[in-house]
């Protein structure tokens, strides 16, 4: 569903369910986005699952791990420097610095780079123009490496991207800047995916780590096709809501994978239902029966969504220590009243045995089922736009501006073949705005600009203001973090 | 000696070293630094030795390797973004935007990263000022790596890094910013020397990369000791001139290491003898024993400069398919007259036989000595200077610029101990000026500017214009570069 | 009325009218703003009225005149130079560079210094920070030009300019800077009015230039009280609509200056009623009855406005050589009916003669009135801009930004004492949106920001994308200027 | 002389020697610069003489006077504008962006905009370019108006400006972005010499500022003729010393002039004497005969500087109030020992009186005689150069940097017929470092670049740092002034 600002352990959930499943006697596998090293030094702490339905090592898994996002960085800003050069060099291509799109990237919040300006000091220091960085989770690259099913494909792909524009708006592509070749090969090992095992000894595969709000918010195809091979149940995991990763692991993974589900767990909490119904976030643990009843409509609108691709649905209660008593029955009772089946996990406290309930009824409701796609191949960008706004969001209208329409053009002038909708939207509403919490009805979702992702083969309508870079706060995670003299890591 | 611009072959030397000594009975283990991916997509393409004195998997090595450069990258850039977010929560340690010191680093050739501003876009984008990108191989993180002895060396190391300066001059540090605890952890891993081997099963220490440039240009002091402690013999590399990463080595390095050397080679080559001679860079190997004898005078100074420092020196004569014939034989013997002994190698067409005569003139001519430094305890920054340029690079004098005399007084103050003085000049000449090829006399080196690397423990005093960030070329490596479909990465 | 892109002559009218009343025996003089060179030498190439209808020396006039701009532009700056140096000495007012609103001014067209980043190149160079000039007629400075009654209240007004605010939210002003006494000793000669003559030797008042899209739109108040006291009509120009110059001469300009006019005229043109009847800009000399008709909503909508505020108002309708014949009486006969006196006026194809019959229905309607204002006084800044947009532009309601919100607070707790709100909107529609001609209904208008002019006692909405700095066109005004060699300048 | 930081008297004493001559019952004029805002607010504090020899209205004069310098600013910007539109429209002239060297003004000290970045805020807002402000003093518009001799020169002159280069190292001028025209247009009333009194109702010519240090230092072609038209005698004065304005003035001001003095009058104080003996300059007034005698090198070698060029020179010590009483005679003495007639100036303390020593002196050695130029015609540049820096600073040798050198290819080039040599350099010191007072030997001038203003016919090689927009300091001038309820400007 629609989290709350502190989450709702849906990776804690995810990896219960791999544990219980394989506790059950079944062969499963989960399947995870590396966390960036943005986040884990700024608010958020890591992401590898919490309590005991974990990922280890986790240290290595939060910082480094084996290097792919440090190869994704480098990939991505080898074409910037490339693209630099070629300005520097003449410009032979005509590219209109005012017109680059492609900008650079690292896995850190680091606020200063939002908005800079590069190639000052002279001749000798390139083209003056506005850039900015983002963070690594959101480059092209990333999605092209969690999409790719291929060396080849993951070559032809980086060839396809698009940096910018000239004057006479033509688009300027890896490929014209002779690059992508190099971009490959700085990205070949991290395209293999990454085998590591939760704490109760299910295998996971975490691999590659797009954003859910800002890109397509799964691991890679690659990962789903590794676990396939060895279990016969992959979990995997989604960012944010039903409406966002849910939505695009639906429209664009699945066909990419040529695979499709059969089960969706929607994964909901007490705290989220009270702040989807109005309470303040600072207060959720406390017992506000009420709230969580107004607060159903965002999960239940969720649920439907996912009903609606013809999936099995169940609903999962993650369970906090502080839950007030009574409220999980309440909130179990509303679920099964509408139709779904719903069950608690308690995977952080308990293990495995906390998922025992979900893998239960995950297994009885599993059934095969033909792929019923929102975003059906044919229509076009418009109406897969519309349909994902107003089927799913349940808005009136979209309202492009006239930016976003003449780039709506462009991607399909310069897409290179049909393009996904890869919508860049809080995920804390569904609407564009994040105060608007629980289901808001009678609003429009106005988008402000595309992005041309060629080589992803998406395009990106955002939503609202949407920071592509984050930053720290006035104390970060990072002040906590310490090295010991045996090499320890310790948290302060 | 002073290279011709496409360098001499040290690497290729130093592996056929150890490989001849390997074959010739006796343990031995090479040691050389990590190249950087800016160098290998821009014009060098790699530095892991050639034809059949090579380290392997040398795509592995000359891309990712084991991650080191990133986590260098990571955590040098962590320390900006920790102090970019201080300034903009309000800068309670008061540091000057325009006496920041500490820049940004990539692991790439990116020219238009020189000079830029960041902190753009008004109150959410955090506070303006001007920055720049360095590239990694010349952070301080990348001098701590390799100086580090232990996690608690290193994490105290870089919390005595100084970012910038106050209002009031007083040194803002990483420690004040709370980050070196995360910076440590971030190189956790990396401090750990890598293990490869040669072509021919010798063991190679591939570890950290500084330039000697620019930083110090050698391999870490954990890599030393892990070779010493597997092997009886150890060839380690230094970068450039002997006047550069010779005296880099010797005076900075083996004191931090505890270890001293029983004998020095000097790699030679008939084309940088005779570029040095006087001969245009492009018509090297064409005969010319005029020239050849005339930049003797440069070889020969470096072979004293090492001596000075009370280690047997053997001369290696790099020999080349295209090398003119009689003019080896000539320059031997001018060595050899001078009283060095000297001998050829061939180990990039030959492999260990090749360098069998050097192994063979090594195992004579070693032997044990006491320290003899060059920048000997006690001596005072301006005194260690001083020494360098006048009784190693011949200089008359030393002309610190105003500003670089202040900083010298900042060094003093805030340096915490007593500092190296870790010159940063071109190679190509004894001088500051790269056009002055062979063995200049009569000439004062003039000292721009004096960083503070109070972690590393440095001095830098910054002789003429140097680049601390390499551009692209107008066709450069990356253009080459290529994935094949079965994942082989091909050069075009 | 809203004009169309090419303007409908309101300068040639009053000088007419003035004309016309002095050739009828009255004493009447005419108070017009002076033109920015911005224009001149842009796309407009002056603003001396025309044919027969001009103020002369048309060239002094247009170009440097008194040189009261350059003394706006200078005291302007000066506050900036001011405001940089006191960042650059160490800002001991603790000003936030992020938030300085007091931008520079020059007067030109020059769309580079829209954006710009300032205070680069180290310690000597300032302290960086995003800055942009405008044009000068938009300059607080210009608005307290017009409207100071006196050398002790311009000391004043410039004393209360808000330059800034500090991270606690606190304005920072010019008397803070201690550079309000020089600012005001700047101006000292350009606040004494201007008199010049028109081509048939009426008094004329040039003085001050404020936009009306951005600021109040008229010339100033010494300026009339000037003419009052040797003239007993004078004809003042209102820039652009009734709803923007119109608005604020009465709500704004009046009340400052403790005048209140006898009449009001309305200048309409065919092109323009055609324009706003949907006709494209490039056709409207040509003959289309329905287009008219349609466009007598704006202006009629114009003139009911007017006439809200308790004013006689007469309808000039302003002829051109290539208005088709039939269409003049329709106009005429609409305006009639809708009970709005209507003539028309030559007076650039015949001067005064041209003017007689405005003159004369001038002259009949006039009469004292009470003043009647839309912002009466005791009202807050958001009543009183409910009351423009509602009742004057026909919104359904304003909708404030989350930031104008914000700054709407501000104005009120910074302001010091009742402010005056003067919309800063385009002049081609009722709305934000300048494709919205005629007489929309039922729309909203956005603010997107408030500026606080506490100087000039103004709140500044500014509704949709206003440019405060216009740019140069492919082929500029600039480019037909030539100075002879005998000192004439001639347009090519 | 060489001045001390507070400056000498030279405007007093040239004002107070026309005033004796008129008492004398001579007709005299005196032709000054206009002073510049910039310092009238920052330090100086005006520019119209002092005491009883000052011409008025100062207050006027110090300020806008008659508005030429804010024309030279709107000529100067306006082509910056047309340059920045060129740009943005399409380049067609193919301009680099990084070679653009004509930069914007400002009469103001405006530290913040020695060095920023424009053309930011994507498509709408131009092309991005580092550029600078400079003030309006050094314009090279401002050069062309003190050169020009009539309207078609001032048009041709401006014409031929510089504006940067193309990547093909061609150069674009003013008439190719076809501003040329419309700058003269500014210029035109700006071009004629404006008349005012001094206090004793001397004719005062004030027409033109160019810095004596950046620029050519003098009043304009006009305002010499203009005053050779109406008096007998134009007493001109001419910036800083003898080796700057003087030099200046004579090889390139009396050329362009036709004019030949008849007499030269070297300012000398005490206290510069003092200061350039090594006392330091806060206790110049005290008494120190030997600082006095060691000073006299620098001013002897003034003179005789001056008398190089053929002409008689007479030395007028200008006397102060706080002057140790037998220092004057010492002096005098000394100086006519060397075999220069001197006599004391005390016109600021006794106006007309004060001067009649000195208009004696003057009438009495005054003669005509042929012009004898250090710059003679033929010369090339480099000669130019080498004869000023050698035979009147007295250096060894010049030396020009590798950027400067090329420059001085370009002036060649472009130059456009020949170029007049104008030094930019400190007037402290003969040499290019201000602390190295008195009568340096031995010593090299180095040049850091040459500015081509092929408008003005120079060449301006800047030798060490100079600063072309000075800054305001901690408690700069403009805090004190002060306009009071009646119109009068007063200081605090």
């Amino acid at each position: 569903m629609s989290p709350s600002p502190a989450g709702e352990g849906k990776t804690t959930v995810s990896i219960g369910l791999a544990d219980a499943l394989n506790r059950g006697g079944r062969t499963a596998a989960v399947a995870l986005r590396q966390p960036s090293m943005g986040p884990v030094f700024g608010l958020k702490g890591g992401g590898t699952g919490g309590g005991r339905a974990r990922v280890v090592p986790e240290e290595c898994i939060n910082l480094h791990f084996t290097g792919d996002f440090h190869a994704v960085t480098s990939a991505h800003n080898l074409l910037s420097a490339a693209l630099d050069s070629h300005l520097h060099h003449g410009n032979a291509l005509g590219l209109d610095v005012r017109r680059v799109t492609w900008h650079r990237v690292l896995d850190l919040n680091d606020r200063a780079l939002r908005r800079m300006v590069v190639g000052l000091g002279g001749v000798t220091g390139g083209v003056p123009r506005e850039d900015r960085f983002d963070i690594t989770a959101v480059s092209e690259v990333m999605a092209i490496l969690a999409i790719a099913r291929s060396y080849e494909d993951l070559r032809a792909r980086l060839g396809r991207v698009v940096v910018g524009f000239t004057r006479a708006d033509e688009p300027v592509r890896a490929e014209d800047l002779r690059c992508a070749g190099a971009m490959a090969a700085l990205l070949r090992d991290a395209l293999m995916p990454n085998l590591v095992q939760t704490l109760e000894g299910s295998p996971a595969l975490i691999h590659a780590g797009p954003f859910a709000n800002l890109a397509h918010g799964t691991s890679s195809v690659l990962a789903t096709w590794a676990g396939l091979q060895g279990a016969s149940w992959v979990v995997q995991e989604a960012g944010f809501g039903a409406d966002l990763g849910g939505e695009k692991f639906l429209d664009l993974f699945c066909p990419a994978a040529d695979v499709w589900p059969c089960c969706a767990v929607l994964v909901v909490t007490l705290r989220a239902l009270k702040y989807h119904g109005g309470r303040p976030a600072g207060a959720l643990f406390e017992p506000d029966p009420q709230a969580l009843e107004a607060g159903m409509a965002n999960a239940l609108s969720h649920a439907r969504g996912l009903a609606s691709f013809g999936l099995p649905v169940v609903v999962a209660l993650n369970r906090f220590a502080l839950d007030p008593p009574g409220e999980t029955e309440l909130a179990l009772r509303a679920f099964e009243q509408a139709g779904f089946p719903a069950v608690t996990v308690s995977a952080y406290q308990d293990g495995s045995r906390g998922g025992e309930q979900l893998a239960g009824a995950v297994m009885e409701h599993a059934a095969d089922s033909e792929p019923r796609l929102l975003q059906e191949p044919g229509l076009s960008l418009e109406e897969r736009l519309e349909r994902v706004a107003v089927r799913l969001y349940g808005a009136r209208a979209v309202e492009l501006s006239p930016r976003a329409a003449r780039q709506m053009q462009e991607c399909r002038r310069h897409g290179g073949g049909e393009l996904g909708i890869c919508v860049a939207r809080t995920p804390f509403s569904f609407t564009a705005d994040p105060t608007r919490v629980g289901r808001p009805v009678d609003f429009v979702l106005p988008v402000r600009e595309v992005h041309l992702l060629a080589g992803a083969g998406l395009a990106v309508p955002v939503c609202g203001d949407l920071m592509t870079m984050p930053g720290l706060g006035r104390a970060p995670n990072l002040e906590r973090v310490e090295l010991e003299p045996d090499g320890t890591i310790r948290l302060a």
